[in-house]
């Protein structure tokens, strides 16, 4: 297991091509945010739009729409339990993001069914939170698509069930390697497991232990996917990496971070990173 | 094909007279924002609040009016299903602005048909987003007004039946023609083809390919076409202008732009443009 | 007519004295906001708020409480077309705002006359807006309270009869003395007629013409006059005056002022003003 | 009684240990904002998000998630008229906040009773607001938990049926015994009276008499009692502490300091205090 560093935010963040339109830096779609849980969908969304995803659109329940709006206007919205419209976005965006508050009930079930219906092998699927328990307890087959898992320990120990004293390097390997795609470990200091190689996370703090740091990692995930997409490994590691360096960034003057203060921070942060790539721009134009 | 510059800010954005009124920096209407599409009027609407037009009114589906008047207290709002008031509101104001997040269902073609109905010659109407690709589909006669279209490159395909690889100046400069309007079709240097010359765009950049962005532009050209009243042309081409004057402002720091940023920023903006034209104030209070 | 000047803030602006409770600062009931005009309600709210009256109640058709809690999670609300809960409201504050989005509806109508039957002689009533047009349309009979009017030329015209060419001193003077209260018109240097002498503002610009900026001035005047209650018409003066200071000093870098920047920017303002009271606190405390 | 200091907030606000999760910084249900006073309870939970608490849930009236979710996306929603889901809710926390913006009616009444039939001995209870009102009305029994009481004056009157003019600090403590908890009077110079002692709080000012104060105060109790939990005394010591001397600080440059301005500042301050903790580090890891 590699030591992440800050290597991959150059890596995959770039100074942004002249010639390109929304399209080309990606579309996504994030589903969650049920009738308890609305806030959440709306952090994982601030992280989309922040990360510069070209078009952002949210699946949840319609009593969010107002607060999801508000925040964030320049996301689209529609009713999760439109399913016809639901599997029409979900086969049509190049990341899909599942899960930020989407509860357990039969309302979340039905939705998660849905979209696992209609991903295709060309996306990416980002599956969080109670997406994560629910595939686990409903013993469902995986989507189709590039997935990422980003479960916390006690979700991961639903669905690898390895239980938390029980999961080492060793056994979280070998059960990533049978779900056949990446899996981000959330705890102190966070471990990748991917095809091409596993990494533990350095950096992070106990100021990002509040509701919602995760949420907005899925939808940082999902927009650097989404937009940054030759390689889905180093997009999620990169989006990793920027989660917690802006954290830290921001507990050095603050007890917590808000997550939402990460996303509203992103637009600064990655033209930093663009700006020293900028001698190896004409690589990136090729 | 010019190239734009600078002095069309001095040229169109003055020092305002002292004996004004509400009434005097103009009304505007702006119509869009369906169930799926809120946050797209109500960007519009945001820049044409903070580009100082005097009374600003919003028309969309009533679901949007919370997160609008959270947002933008200094709004108006009414039902766009209600077609009387619609209709009245229509033929009341100087500049009317049609499409952002409309939409493209029977309802949205419900509206738009009576927008069109109840234009009047002297006012200017900014048809945007799914207006311009509602009146391609449907075949509709053109509105009366001041017609200022603002398609991105496939929308003009959609109205003009140019492809978007044939869309050469000349090409282009026939279509306006016929539409006898001002066409801004919006891409990498934006192109604005009108009556009285056509011009290039020099600034700008892909800092700014992200959603809403154009929604901003729309609320922006409605914004200075009803406040600056004199010349429809010269404003429509101030509004571009300063668009991405300030999006190239904000990307110093920013790897993406966020449009609402563009709007709030709006008000300095124009202040230092204003005070670069003090001593035209004379000629301008004539 | 004297020319108002910013002796009137310290007159009227005191450090607070340090045995106080919420209600030491007063209470206010604003009454407006209907279903197209949600936003002027909750402008003329913010005032009251951040103007720091101590308890700030809105009447509005509820559609806009979410709107407002939003921003202003300070203030309560209570549905305008309770009548029962609206009388008793009315009737137990030391200040009603009416008139800020209103409309001119039957609903409209029959909220004023609830409110009008309901205040009693010891508070202050300010009229603004809809309700200036709706007691002029509909020659009701002038509730009990110390009653500020607050129109604009036009509504003016509506209540005095006067019409705006012949809105002289002489003429606005003698139409204030029959309606037996403060007389507020706003306009280029507006003129506040009092049962105690004339005033004219000579401080304001252009960039207050903007839809919104006479529901703040109500709010203000609203919060002024529960708060200072020794004397109502210095009370409105200060508001006034303090309300184009605010927007004089924002329009040094901005083309227009956006109406909630001046109620944000009230607390800091009043500070330096009491600030420079501060050698004249013990008169205060008698 | 003594004079509570600032080495209280020391005592209580240490650095994070770096092996946690949301849970380690506790959870927390605020329950109020019923249909007229939803602001109360967005205040009181964005208290606690700010302080830093876990996993914050609110149960209030389903009229106020939105603007709940808008402002504090960081926060969880229930309908606090389903009584399971508030039941299930009010025994699994480690701090319940009951009473701001919870109103005096029978649907309040409710929902106290099924709080209060559901609290356990471990948990710390913070009674607030109409609650106190509500308690003192209806003869309730007192509920299970650590109970925290934070009348007001006129509130601690109808409590303790001590008259204001007769709250002695003799008085007061007899009363506080009896209730077996912490009683809190709010007042100039708040006064705290615990089982281990009283103490009267030496700072804050009349700019914090303005509505809300109070519910933000309730908050941060709330917050620090879930988060700190190894003395519920000291915890809810140190929050009166912090809420004033932030106070204090924002009332150097304001009038009147709007309480959502203390929540805000809340990471900052804390964080402040914590470095000051720093060489005491290893203690705490204990």
């Amino acid at each position: 297991m590699q030591s992440l560093n800050e290597e991959i935010l150059q890596t995959v963040i770039k100074p942004r091509p002249q010639e390109s339109f929304k399209g080309t830096f990606g579309k996504i779609l994030l589903v969650g945010g049920n009738h308890q849980f609305g806030g959440a969908i709306i952090m994982a969304a601030t992280a989309a739009v922040y990360a510069g995803t070209g078009l952002v659109t949210v699946a949840c329940d319609p009593l969010n729409a107002t607060a999801l709006h508000t925040q964030l206007p320049e996301a689209m919205v529609i009713d999760f339990k439109n399913q016809e419209k639901l599997a029409q976005m979900a086969s049509q965006v190049n990341t899909v993001v599942i899960g930020p508050g989407l509860g357990e009930e039969a309302e979340s079930l039905a939705v998660l069914k849905t979209v696992f219906a209609n991903t295709i092998d060309d996306q990416v699927v980002v599956i969080d939170g109670s997406a994560i328990t629910l595939l686990a307890k409903e013993k469902l087959s995986l989507p189709a698509g590039k997935l990422v898992f980003t479960p916390h320990q006690m979700e991961w120990q639903r669905l690898s069930g390895i239980k938390i004293a029980d999961q080492t390097p060793e056994a979280n390997k070998s059960a990533q390697e049978k779900l056949n795609g990446i899996v981000l470990v959330k705890k102190h200091h966070t471990e990748i497991y991917t095809p091409d190689g596993d990494w533990k996370l350095p950096i992070g703090s106990a100021a990002q232990a509040v509701g919602g740091m995760g949420d907005t990692l899925a939808g940082m995930i999902g927009g650097f996917t989404a937009q940054f997409r030759k390689n889905t490994i180093q997009a999620t590691l990169a989006a990793t990496y920027a989660h917690s360096a802006i954290a830290d960034e921001i507990a050095i003057n603050q007890y917590v971070v808000l997550p939402h203060q990460i996303s509203h921070a992103l637009p600064g942060f990655m033209k930093k990173v663009a700006n020293s790539n900028k001698d190896h721009q004409i690589g990136f134009m090729n």
